[in-house]
């Protein structure tokens, strides 16, 4: 039987993306699921939409919602929340360290899953700005690794080039929000909502091989 | 301790509605909440976004997403499913005659809630226009309502101006989508995937009277 696959798609400024990031390491491994963590841009998946900005700031009624429906979901996860501020926050950054470093670029020391869920904790419980260098560099020392060298790695053309591959792959894919799932058979879930109903159709494809 | 209530906000036309509408009843019962059902009309608070259609329509990627999603979830929850053409169908009609029926004009026969999940039914189950007075009138004759005096008071000045206060005031209350659900506390939760918030929170409150 083949290990089981789930892609699992996030920006790091999406609001949704903090909750689906905490959450899946454990359902995963409970359902016996590999997952790869795939980084990238909302930003000109929007823009080709027409949207300069979230869409929950472009909707007044539907933002407001979101807001209080994910202190609402937080508090029942059991994680801290902190509104962004401003929102959405840069990501870009973010998204092309944690891409270099699942890459390899950034050497052995390098946890790609556990320096993601460290941005999350960052800017959306601890109200941290992820577009600061200071911030990634400080999440990155913790981990033993050089602030400065893995900056510049992640800056590099190389890496820019990475992540706007990677956010062109999402376009292909039809993704326009996140988080979203793709399966190993091609099936798109969109939205934390969704992530235990894609875990279970990893696992069902995984079976039925 | 006051009886938990919770109203459930609903356009006829909307997707998440259907799945919403067949579930609500039994889930309701078993968490000991009486539901309110509460047709509007989505078109205008669109209209009020700068929307002329569905964003399914708008939104190509999204509209994909959610009507392989909808056959997905149609499919866990054992219920038939044909997606209706055109998209949205013009739910006028069928909300003009449920809210004429909750508030006793089509006499004491008319079953409100049954009617509103025959309605979708016919719609997303069976394919059937719900804008034709025809599947209408078919739904009042099952439940021994005489579908022509009923569709005529459904078409009423008074039966038409209740509709407009309705819409308006899911437009005051912050809706702007359906399902939505709404306790008695003010709590505004948007979704199909949010029944279950919804309900344990019309728990809470009520419990905690």
């Amino acid at each position: 039987m083949p290990a089981a696959a789930l892609d699992f798609w996030f920006d790091f400024a999406s609001t949704y993306s903090y909750p689906a990031a905490m959450r899946i390491g454990v359902l995963a491994a409970d359902a016996g699921v590999s997952v790869r963590f795939r980084p990238f841009l909302l930003g000109p998946i929007f823009k080709a939409q027409g949207w300069t900005t979230s869409p929950f700031n472009l909707y007044a009624a539907k933002g407001r919602h979101m807001w209080r429906d994910l202190e609402r979901l937080c508090a029942d996860l059991g994680l801290p929340f902190r509104r962004p501020d401003p929102f959405p926050q840069n990501s870009l950054l973010a998204a092309r360290v944690a891409l270099a470093g699942f890459e390899g670029t950034l050497g052995a020391n390098f946890r790609g899953e556990d320096f993601c869920r460290a941005v999350f904790h960052a800017e959306f419980g601890e109200g941290r700005r992820i577009d600061d260098a200071a911030t990634i560099g400080d999440l990155l020392a913790r981990s033993s690794i050089d602030p400065r060298a893995a900056l510049a790695a992640a800056q590099s053309d190389a890496s820019k080039a990475r992540l706007r591959a990677q956010t062109d792959e999402a376009q292909r894919l039809g993704l326009f929000g996140a988080p979203s799932f793709v399966t190993a058979d091609g099936e798109l879930f969109w939205g934390n909502d969704r992530l235990d109903a894609a875990l279970r159709w990893t696992k069902r494809v995984a079976n039925s091989e």
